[in-house]
């Protein structure tokens, strides 16, 4: 993986736009480590529903979250607005790794780097299923 | 309904302890004013799933929340744990108000307090039911 | 209060929008209830931030919550965006009520109303103060 | 690291119970994936504060995240008390990686193991500082 600080938004061809919650930031007075997990999951659940079709109460096969990571780079605070951005990294045969970027607004550099994998299941017996093949056309487009 | 500062954990018969997490204190050093509404919330689904038989998954007539309000008192802080108190207001024909306060470690009056109502409804079509018998006699319990 | 049934947009000068966050939605499948006073404690704070100029790290005299409450009148659900209105119901000699309301996208009449009190207290002793004359006047604006 | 599924609680000997909260639960009626990492976070900081003596308001040098990672291997859900463990993994000059794992009530296995790194900055500069040798000393303690 190429080096965080090497990165920009170029290298993220999905992105979204996330307004920070007066909550975001913890006792510290910046957004509280957890919560770019919830930033993680806002650009893959969007990602996942909007481009790829993933609809969680409905389809047999489903998405599952099995890992994640974040790198910390520099503090995001309330009340700016973070831009999210993804990128698919990996396609196995059941599962997609997504890169994902934080970036805060006056920055080109991201404020946290990470990845994000996907597994697809059987939404009953959660055992693990080929990627459908329509999601995987989707995923090869953003790699 | 009696002056807050002149309540204490007596007037509350059911109660429970919730440790305080980190991220519940917001950028000013406590407990975010939101967070006093988790700790209703915790206070009453615990209740009604375990004194009320309530389950939200399965059940016909189900209680949904219509209203609440915090009073807030004192400010509460990580880490402590908070004890929180409930008991039965009033009982309607199919709605239940429950009076609810939380205090901190070393207080007897309580840091806030509040209301919540829940009214049955039919889980499906959302309108309003009696309140089931069973579930009736044991709010007159706690009254 | 007018009923809120005969409330719309239009009642609340001031307003913001917000998107869910997949997580705003609880085990039943809609935003939980808590999360109703997250976004009435968004819309609050920007208007103190924005239009008010209150800086709660920096003014000896600010203002603190005391009282909130939430009806709750229809559903709201992830991924749709909500968009918060307030406007100022009365100005007393220390404290500020708002009248909030939320709208789904698709209703002109709120999913819910409440309201939320501020007083502003010396930033150490937390002993009420008067509301500064440059704050009072942004209040009557929205009056 | 030995693979997760050969780790039970007594590869982890600092451990505290975390009680589930309602809203914990997603749309999916588990414990969402971010939460994962605020059980991560309750236990590392109340081991830093309780055990290793940080304290974050006051400390002119003080950990700092820098990495975390979780690998999801089973669901927990509310009303489930969970019990999060930690050990010292690595201990570096400025940094130091907790090894984590949350066990749900029933099962010997991790539902979920992971890390998190901290490092010891300077608390207005931000630039890293060795870990003082009194909080060293407990890091090598939990190794």
């Amino acid at each position: 993986m190429t080096k965080p600080a090497a990165q920009t938004r170029k290298d993220f061809p999905y992105r979204m736009t996330i307004p920070t919650r007066w909550s975001d930031n913890d006792a510290l007075g910046h957004v509280n480590n957890v919560i770019y997990y919830r930033f993680f999951e806002a650009v893959v659940v969007r990602f996942q529903m909007q481009e790829v079709g993933v609809d969680w109460m409905k389809d047999r096969v489903s998405p599952q979250a099995v890992e994640s990571l974040c790198r910390f780079h520099r503090p995001l605070s309330f009340p700016e607005t973070v831009e999210a951005g993804l990128r698919v990294e990996k396609i196995g045969n059941s599962s997609v790794t997504f890169a994902i970027a934080l970036f805060s607004e006056k920055d080109e550099s991201p404020a946290a780097t990470g990845h994000f994998v996907h597994v697809f299941v059987d939404s009953k017996s959660l055992k693990s299923q080929p990627i459908p093949a329509d999601k995987r056309a989707v995923f090869e487009k953003y790699r």
